[in-house]
């Protein structure tokens, strides 16, 4: 019999990852605090568990993909917590970004429960999501973690190791280090060439010819053109990672330059009201400092 | 008959071009301050010039590649320079990397002299200009550009029109931005990764599995993991770009605070000696700013 | 009879502030970690506790001045912590640098003794803690502080309100938001001016008699002439200050540039292993980064 | 009979100049490109020359005060330009801000005439030319210098020697990073202030008692409590130095990331429309930035 899959959070990310464990067959049970989202799951086979103690209590394998700390203590400590059913032979996986001493902290509350933990956050936004191409950066017991890859390669393309719980919140900080800072790049470069009379069209077609294109690049290109930026990462999310990022960089003695003047821009954008829009409006920002003579 | 091409400058990028040209059978007479460099296209078929001035007397089209305005002002108003051969007829097309102001200067002093004046710098370093992969990013006439295509489809596999003379110079300036922001990034990713314990294999497995994977990343990643830095673009050549794209935003009212930031990074690698590597080197930089408690 | 003072933490401040306390007449008994710290105020008068308990006991109003946040909880709730000791009449002063929400933690954590709790860090650094003209920034109910004014008196030449407790704290993290950045302009504009062929002594001669001057320049000529930076106000502790307004600024939504790179510095100033010297080093830290070309 | 004086420019600080040169005795004449500027001085006992020549050739040392070198190279070189009139026995003091290299450009050219070269640009804005408290920083022949004694303490209170011709523009340079950084730190500050609940009246009683206190801080409060900045030293002027004092110090490779901060901050005033306001308002800078939740 295979393992009880459950599932917390039904956001973006959360509602595409459990719905291709529900289209590979897997037996999966959801919660969210906010039923109502589960209903496509439901449609396609998913239960739906009233609390998350219940969820706990019926599944072998629980993930979360849920906001931040805040909604994970909630999640695992609050009313009808999922941790009061924590055991040897469960084995919890934190999808979730959250800051690597946030995830070492847990992993210590957690020791005593005898709960098998994963750290395991993704690279990869809505349509990687969707597609089952994220990249799962895998943080715990290396042994467990093979033995869960049948999980992983329908969530996600590629899982790399990257060491003992923690390293996969650490390495989800590098990444987002560098996908904020190219983003900003991106925006950074765009708004100087529209400033001194370079048609966007004619920068993209540049940047897609040569050896700076990438994925994000293409996938935001459509935002930059058109101004509208539904989220598929939102602003305020990069904006909290940018902070832990720095945070991160100060206890380490690494210097992140770049870093600093980017958190800075996104900040900004959470104070003129970008935060529910997608990262890339990081580009309006910009347009807001512009010169206006 | 087809056209005589001239030209000029055989560094690391124009001995490529030239070499090109040569192969695709087109008639190519080059000069080089140092003839010695010239050796192995006089082999292949080229002829040398002695001086500037010959060159542009016997041929119709004339190409510069050269380290930045000095080097070009020494070539076409230096001793025997070669401006005093240019004439209705002619096209003078540079494709070294100036700043815009240069090139609107430039294009004034050579309109009294009938030469038709095509402003095309390239994207992609050593290896694009050897494959001749460039990216052509051209400003001028756009009927007379069109008519050099078959000359640049040897050189490059695209040309992106990019409005009049100067134009090109100021995507380059835009594409470089971008450049200088994106190796940085990755520098500080990967800097910030080893200081807290994740390898750079398992960060450069995440890199190329997601939608941040990109040529520029495929290439330095071998310099990064080794410490070798044989340059391809030196960091001396693109800390002074980035201070053409600081002057050019600081006219303009484009705020580029990434730039700032990267610029006195590369500046700070100019100090630290390591000037004369590729830009990749600003990795070392960071290095040399860790902490060391 | 006059309240009986308490005085916990003999750094160098602690030290100038309770021996101007005891020279003012004031019953005073101390404690430190290290008791040999306290000799010379013995031999002046004060009496020596032996726990940080006993000294709460023993005393009416007890004042902290230590290094920080963590010497801080040892010194309440440790073994044989004072915390135990407070009660309703007992007035507690934490003259210690510590965050604005640390403050408001405490005061949460000691409301239900009954302790009348007043946060009240200093602006001035070891010499005018010896004078006695230390500026004091009082936090916490207005008519109990107005009360203490007879106190505060010894210690500082003014004493300036700041709104309920926790606005000490603050007003202290805004002061020395600018002492960093006017410390770093100093270092900035000295190095500008050696770099580029000036005498120091004319930068000083120059700022000494114009609109620039202050008590701070002043105060750190010597240092920055000598090269020898005995700690008056460490480095390190100007570094964690500065994270703190980072911090507090990222929360409140207040862009702080100048700080964040200003921070960078200083962080590099511990990674030089500059920590234990003044903050005045940060001129070290920009002649390390000098160009040695 | 005493040196016949010329002075060039009657903006904010040449006027008040001038008029201090007047009261002292000292025959002068002047010239402004608006005329009607001269009335209150001719009024007062100054002569009016009707070009920059006339006013050359009349008298000795002649002293110029406008806005940079655009405004100097008219007055030197354009139609009726007072150069012609250069000669062995006359005096040039420009006591105009602009860059050392300009400074040592315009040293070559006037070399050939014959004509004593000074560099003398100051320190202080309005009040202190008005109070002939400027504090004068001199580059050139260092005998000339001192000769000219008289005249510098009737415009100033100090005169510091500072090198060759091009040093006293270089100590400008110096002292206007400072400024620009000290006042941006006292925006920064009372901004941040402000967003975490703090009066403005306790931040400046908390400055104004401690080691900060500075005159130029005292100049300025007012202006940044009421909102209101009527020009003393420009925000474009201060915005224009400190793009020379990056250039100059990226030339020379000093450091300056506080500078690079502050930049940006007064560009982005000037696109803000606030370049005519005097540069204190780059506090409405930051409020502008300020997160608006």
């Amino acid at each position: 019999m295979p393992a009880q899959i459950g599932f917390f959070g039904l956001g973006i990310m959360g509602t595409a990852m459990a719905g291709n464990l529900v289209k590979a067959g897997w037996p999966v049970t959801v919660y969210n605090r906010t039923p109502e989202k589960a209903a496509a799951l439901v449609a396609a086979g998913a239960r739906l568990a009233s609390t998350p103690l219940s969820l706990a209590e019926e599944t072998d394998i629980l993930i979360a993909m849920v906001t931040g700390p805040e909604a994970l203590d909630a999640l695992l400590w609050g009313e009808q917590g999922a941790a009061a059913a924590f055991s040897p032979g469960k084995t919890f996986i934190n999808m979730s970004t959250v800051p690597p001493r946030y995830t070492l902290a847990l992993a210590e509350e957690l020791a005593p429960l005898g709960v098998t933990f994963i750290d395991a956050p993704v690279s990869g936004t809505k349509k990687p999501a969707e597609e089952g191409t994220l990249v799962i950066l895998a943080g715990g017991d290396q042994d467990r973690i093979a033995a869960l890859a049948p999980l992983f390669q329908v969530l996600g393309q590629k899982m790399v190791y990257c060491g003992p719980v923690g390293q996969g919140s650490m390495m989800k900080m590098a990444i987002n280090l560098l996908l904020g800072v190219m983003m900003t790049g991106l925006a950074e470069s765009l708004n100087f060439a529209q400033k001194n009379g370079l048609a966007p069209e004619a920068l993209f077609a540049v940047i897609g010819a040569g050896a700076l294109n990438c994925g994000l690049f293409q996938m935001k290109k459509e935002m930059l053109r058109s101004g509208a930026f539904p989220p598929s990462f939102p602003l305020k999310h990069m904006t909290k990672d940018l902070k832990f990022i720095i945070d991160t960089a100060f206890d380490s003695g690494a210097p992140v330059p770049t870093a600093h003047a980017v958190l800075q821009l996104f900040r900004a954008g959470v104070g003129f009201r970008l935060g529910d829009a997608d990262f890339a409006a990081v580009y309006q920002v910009l347009e807001h400092m512009n010169s206006r003579e």
